[in-house]
């Protein structure tokens, strides 16, 4: 390959919303990833995958903020000239999957999956091109007790790794309620189906825009900070009041619950008293949201299995501010069809300059009966729920629930060039399996050209607890000398001389060659996490 | 959302060339991919990650089998115009990873890597269009010892994986002797830059297609078993002979191994005695390459590499065997540029049909110097290893070298539909988060409608050690009853009444509500792997 003379080099650089990983952060979320996987095992979900690149038509159009079509997802031709999209979430693939095996799988089918995905979008803080989801699904279940477990799994997750209670909360609500909502304004049916899109996806930006923004949206549009803007849903003053209402009824609730002077958990009330207080609070909304559905049947519906759904999780305790209900949760994806449901962090987390961050959900949820449906005409009731890894890892670093990273770097062997280098090869084997058995040694030769200072830099850029030095005298010896890099940075703060000596003996000592393992354990035992 | 009334429905399918994995597919990829880390890491590799989507140009094109430019890989405009790749490999984001960050990496820069790469390419068997790979590299180090290494890896991990010693092998060559080769026969320069490309291909096609086929493709060209022509390097005769000479080197080397009449490892040879014959072996093939490289710098380099390679895998004791010489050995990727090597398993496998399968490599790599240098201009030396995922876990099976797949399905708590759901919600959460403490149990609450018949039919097809039942006669004496499924479905082949009876009780009983833990860790332990 000779590229030399070509005038024009390739930039080093990634494509915007795109970003490479560290080893601390592969580090930090594979063990993520392993709590949540051993969280859904235990809910008897099993393991499943799928590949990135589907038919664009298998995976549809159910994305949030995209207006246009084909917008939202990376697309290409293969090359009879079908369209393949990469998947932008992990739902849609696994609807397609059951659409095409319903005779052969277990019903339901629950599958847990976990991968990447993603979104053609303009990327922003915390918005990225290709992120990390943890799904997992029960298709073939109308129970509402499915999507019971679901907000429970979210819960027992985010507790295994280690949020403590108190610290989130999942919210759950019913897409129906919105649908009767909007019929009791005159907004249901086909003709609608856009505007009732454009109010879903108001609603889920409460969070971030504020209900003024909302109502905004829900009006004529809204433009951003940066000076987008964005078409809004044209609805009367009328309408837009009628669901606005959602967002006050929660604040009426919390009202009742407060009026029935129940003590709660801040001030030392018992899990009993705070569940009656809960309960208190769900019957108020229930109370509330009565009358504005009241002959719409499908928010009637909505009301009833979000009460069946309370009474599920009452009954295994998680009424206890695990789970709450909240009827401004809608989430944004169209495909929804009937529970609904979000956690978040509730501590107040703020970045590097002190400034809060609004974090969103960290798992999020619903029932979506009509995804199978599409594939074969039949109906297939499914419900789910999705982790955003990197959102919850960047919340669990924030919230001090990562431990720092402890992995130590290898051990270095430095290499004196006049030396041949076998002996050198020889000692890094003999460090990677050692002969007197036990676990292996993280070890590497210097591979660089650089002296022996350089080398000692490099390994302590690596991380190295140690470094082994054989120069010409020691081979002469049958020796090796070991230098403990940790002990010897603390060195240089010690005052007292025979204090200095004696740890200047310990942080650089020789052993004879076939000590070398047990002395480099010794070295690694000190510095032990 | 309502599609009901569309007429044209999507298909449920994938596109060709990619596939779905099952959970035990996952399982033992994990269970594979862990124990490769283990290894990698205990070298001193450290993990890293990049994104799947690169821009195009910071890929470039070095894919084999492929002819026209944009080909091999699946590439898509962003919405500035500019065109962006699915990443082939994860050498090339290495590059330029590397060549953005060279001031801040540690020299040498060591790393690991593992995810799926993307191929647009006809799919066949065992030929996929996305398939996972796992790579360490070291970038900076121009010493031979580095490539030593890498194969050095490849020996350890294969057998880390329990791939016997003997029943795999590390082929070694080095790119420069091919190039001494052509240069030779007047095929050097950058004129003769695209045939000399297509005779690496041809010969990277030998296990493939045979040494006749490797000579059409010298010459004008070969046309496949599908009907498919592949224009050849039209190299004169003269030329192909001094090419396919180099298959015939390790032959010669071969007999001369055997004319010592030095007793081979099957014989009950020593391991001294095999090293020994190794290196006559070794010696012989570097005697044969001299004549044909000499006065060509090039090939003269790479024969001097190559006998330092060995020397370095000698030191270590590797030329047991584990690592060969072999000068057919070229790889495809057009960027290697020094060592390049391929390990591969050779005991004779075959497929279900008795048919023999030709595996390939399963493990490959080589050195590659001008990768960073297409970004900055500036030589960096760079040299690495790739493991086919996929082709590798496939080998190991055939081989019986993957452990059955023994996760037991989770137990499942049967459901009365006349009973109060909430109440197996109860049990199945007792057995996930047990109040004794100890570890979870996988269960779940049947969650369809089917009744209890169905039920259990579902619970066997979910691989269900034990069901729980508790109908309203149960639940009234506060009981529980425990079906053994395993030991229920071996039932029917006892022949004796009393066994029969007895083994009928251990299959299915009743135990107080508060012993369900305890009852089903004991049936769980009878089916322990």
């Amino acid at each position: 390959m000779s590229q030399k003379d070509e005038t024009v080099r390739p930039e080093a650089r990634l494509p915007k919303g795109l970003f490479d990983a560290s080893a601390g952060e592969i580090r930090a979320t594979a063990k993520m990833l392993a709590t949540i996987r051993d969280v859904f095992e235990s809910y008897g979900f099993e393991p499943f995958d799928t590949p990135a690149i589907e038919y664009s038509d298998a995976l549809g159009k159910f994305l949030p903020d995209q207006d246009r079509p084909n917008e939202g997802v990376f697309s290409f031709k293969d090359d009879d000239e079908q369209w393949l999209s990469l998947r932008y979430d992990l739902t849609a693939p696994l609807a397609r999957y059951v659409a095409a095996n319903s005779t052969t799988l277990p019903k339901p089918f629950r599958r847990y999956q976990s991968g990447p995905v993603w979104r053609n979008e303009k990327p922003g803080p915390g918005r990225f091109r290709q992120f990390t989801q943890f799904d997992a699904d029960t298709v073939g279940a109308a129970s509402i007790a499915a999507d019971a477990e679901f907000c429970m799994l979210a819960a027992d997750t985010l507790e295994a790794l280690g949020v403590p209670r108190g610290q989130y909360v999942v919210k759950v609500n019913n897409r129906k309620i919105l649908d009767g909502v909007l019929e009791g304004v005159d907004l249901g049916g086909e003709a609608n189906t856009a505007k009732r899109l454009i109010v879903l996806r108001a609603i889920d930006k409460f969070d971030r825009i504020g209900s003024e923004g909302v109502r905004l949206l829900l009006g004529r549009g809204r433009r951003d900070e940066s000076g987008d803007f964005t078409k809004g849903a044209e609805l009367t003053d009328v309408q837009a009041a009628h669901v606005m209402v959602m967002f006050d009824i929660a604040g009426m609730a919390d009202d009742a619950m407060l009026a029935h002077k129940v003590p709660t958990k801040a001030h030392g009330a018992s899990v009993e008293d705070v569940r009656k207080a809960e309960g208190i609070r769900a019957d108020a909304i229930f109370a509330g949201l009565s009358p504005i559905l009241i002959k719409r049947a499908s928010g009637l519906q909505g009301l009833s299995e979000l009460r069946e759904l309370w009474r599920l999780v009452s009954g295994a305790g998680y009424d206890d501010g695990r789970i709450r209900i909240d009827p401004s949760v809608v989430r944004g994806l169209e495909y929804y069809t009937g529970p609904v449901f979000e956690a978040e962090l509730t501590a107040s987390i703020t970045d590097d300059r002190g400034q809060p961050i609004r974090l969103g959900a960290v798992v999020s949820g619903g029932r979506y009966d009509g995804l199978v449906e599409r594939f074969t005409g039949e109906k297939v009731p499914a419900t789910g729920i999705s982790i955003g890894v990197s959102r919850l890892l960047y919340g669990l670093r924030i919230l001090g629930k990562l431990p720092a990273e402890t992995t130590q770097g290898p051990v270095v062997v430095l290499v004196f060039h006049d030396q041949p280098i076998e002996n050198y090869q020889r000692l890094v084997n003999q460090l990677r399996k050692p002969d007197e058995g036990g676990p292996p040694i993280r070890a590497e030769m210097y591979l660089g050209t650089g002296k022996i200072g350089a080398q000692t830099k490099y390994a302590d850029k690596r991380g190295s607890p140690c470094v082994v030095i054989q120069g010409g005298d020691e081979k002469a010896k049958g020796e090796v000398q070991i230098k403990d890099l940790i002990l010897g940075a603390a060195l240089t703060s010690i005052k007292d001389r025979d204090e200095y000596l004696k740890k200047q003996a310990e942080a650089q000592f020789a052993v004879p060659e076939e000590k070398l393992v047990e002395a480099v354990r010794g070295v690694l035992s000190r510095h032990k996490a």
